[in-house]
């Protein structure tokens, strides 16, 4: 585990907690709500579990690796959902996700 | 400020909390959820706020005045939006965050 | 996994965030601080992990038995640093912190 | 207020949070930790509130404005004390924190 890797990943955590708002946000003005019910779930969850790997990876926690597997966990439900609809904030979120789970999973091991 | 004071205050912001985070879940599964995107918007920040505002007292910070003063809104707004929905989760929720409201207020003062 | 279940570790979890919370906050003011560090670095993950945790139980997040197992871990090496401080602080806290692990341990299984 | 001025504060505030998680980590391992208090207990409030306020404005909160307000207000109290200290990550913390403060007084006015 390098400075470099650890480093990808807190950014790519960041990132995907911005995406995952902005997703949920965006849905929650979605004409077919009805729809969007699984994002917004998976969105909030990846978004919170994001945002807490990061700031455990910024403090050089001994739980990183634990976290970044629920991490990878969170952003993988999440990418499955949000990449089944074709809104550009559900297919940004989406791409966010998947690069945070590679990231993670590289942590996680 | 007394020491029950915090105490009932930290209280009644994990207490919102907990009520905000099931009614935004309840409402996410409610066959009108077109009529609960505000409920579900309101229902997020409200229990990010109340979370940090717990924690802020549980530690003595001296920002706990000013969290308390944004903590207010939060509820006030969350109260406001689910009070006017006859579901259960709402109405339970409007409660907690009115109880929390006020106990924010004592010590935002 | 039955609802009691649910609530008592969602119960435990906040008690562990306060009792980190207050530990980790009397811990930067003991004179021999020196000796404390490993308390307030371990205070601050395990009240995080727990809040987070906590958060996923109240909504029924699907990410609950991977976040329990999280916070196990959390709480297993926070009671070990705080177990062996005499300060009733710290005693408080590694109580605080065995109860919530066996609570997630229930629940991660 | 403009996007731009939004997006300059979300990236202000998440550059905060980092140096304010390195900045506490760091101040935990120094030698000199008595000194340390003060910097180690406003690193975490201003990380915590930081997160907060990135979070509600990526999401397009109501709640932005008074967030922004007790952000600058952790910002300025971080500040003030991190920059009193000679460490690299005193410095670099101090000065996250005013370039996030300046970018919360204008989204707080």
């Amino acid at each position: 585990m390098t400075e470099a890797m650890i480093r990808e990943c807190i950014e790519a955590c960041l990132a995907c907690v911005a995406a995952c708002e902005e997703c949920a946000a965006a849905c929650l003005s979605e004409p077919e709500i009805d729809m969007m019910r699984g994002c917004i779930r998976l969105d909030r969850d990846c978004a919170d579990v994001c945002a807490l790997t990061a700031r455990l990876l910024m403090r050089g926690s001994d739980l990183h690796a634990q976290a970044c597997a629920l991490c990878a966990s969170a952003c993988e439900a999440c990418a499955a959902e949000c990449g089944q609809h074709h809104h550009d904030h559900c297919q940004r979120c989406a791409e966010a996700c998947r690069r945070c789970e590679e990231a993670c999973r590289k942590l996680a091991a």
